[in-house]
């Protein structure tokens, strides 16, 4: 399938059918939103893989009972930094010099301009930060549909209680999307026959 | 290729052959971000389609001269709502009533919802949309790839001066990303050779 075959074969499953996602396909998934670039290259994110059947459990009433989560295969939480430090940097520095085999002042270009985010406000770079954890959401989603996986995107939960239960405080994490991921019950959800709606492109699009 | 070779194979292209894509290429790169998915699907966000070369050249400035604002063949500028009314979430409804056939009424749960979105504070709800942006950014970066056409994703720019330019507050938007489309300049683009730098798999995703 083309990518728009795949995105127009899509949608967010509101119901799923409990089947498990052969690992090599989670594998393509994951490794696609690995892949995906960010900001200077920085990843300020982290994606949690639930597919504990116990845990998912208890997610269930932090997100609204929504039937998705424990009908899922597994579920991805996209958990953005909170802040951003200078200890994160100089690691991610060195470990770019080390990966590209360069000295590390070599990379002081970069270095500079990431510190200089370093004297932001703390809202504005964590703004920023789960921006970049949503182009991670993007390219999971294609990465599903092109799987023929199901992907819903939820923002409907509780990412306080969500952070409590996985301990993403500790972690410098704060949680923004889950990406649930399994298949469409395809008696069940009565979203399965609607039109996907979408802006017309005259309209979504502006020409210079 | 698979989206796994093809986002191997991108890179944030630092300088372009100002070749011109060919417009399928671009109408189906733009049609998978239309069909990109959105909190309740409402598509808070524009994307400004820059042709014109002489508009290129005056963003450039704006844009710390990077070279591939003139050198690409689009750029492609993610503008999120400034803000969200009431009147937007009524049009929304009734377009979606439209699309689907049903009563407006039958959309009062979705329309309630949304409303509930106006009592948050303004800051909060501006930052959520520009997020459901990067969404389209990221299914943007897999779809160039999938045609071979460079994508690369910028932030390095004064949003201000570019909404100045192009009108974009008076339209109620706010740019966050621009994305150069084009073609790699393979002899001139230092970063051409060097190693994609990502964090790894086991650093990457926390396992539940």
């Amino acid at each position: 399938m083309s990518i728009i075959d795949s995105l127009n074969w899509r949608y967010a499953a509101k119901r799923m059918n409990g089947k498990k996602i052969p690992q090599e396909k989670i594998d393509r998934i994951l490794e696609a939103i690995r892949l995906a670039p960010t900001s200077a290259g920085l990843q300020p994110y982290r994606v949690l893989v639930v597919e504990d059947p116990e845990l998912k459990k208890q997610i269930s009433p932090i997100a609204n009972n929504q039937p998705q989560i424990t009908e899922s295969s597994q579920l991805l939480v996209f958990a953005a930094w909170e802040k951003i430090t200078q200890e994160e940097i100089d690691h991610y520095i060195s470990y770019m010099a080390d990966e590209r085999d360069v000295a590390v002042t070599s990379l002081d270009g970069l270095k500079n301009s990431l510190y200089n985010v370093l004297n932001r406000p703390a809202e504005l770079n964590a703004n920023w930060m789960s921006r970049q954890a949503y182009i991670g959401l993007g390219v999971g989603i294609v990465a599903a549909a092109e799987e023929e996986v199901d992907a819903t995107p939820m923002e409907g939960f509780n990412a306080e209680e969500l952070d409590k239960l996985l301990n993403l405080k500790e972690k410098g994490l704060k949680s923004f999307a889950i990406l649930a991921l399994g298949y469409r019950d395809t008696t069940n959800d009565w979203l399965i026959k609607l039109k996907k709606v979408r802006v017309p492109s005259e309209e979504f699009f502006i020409n210079y």
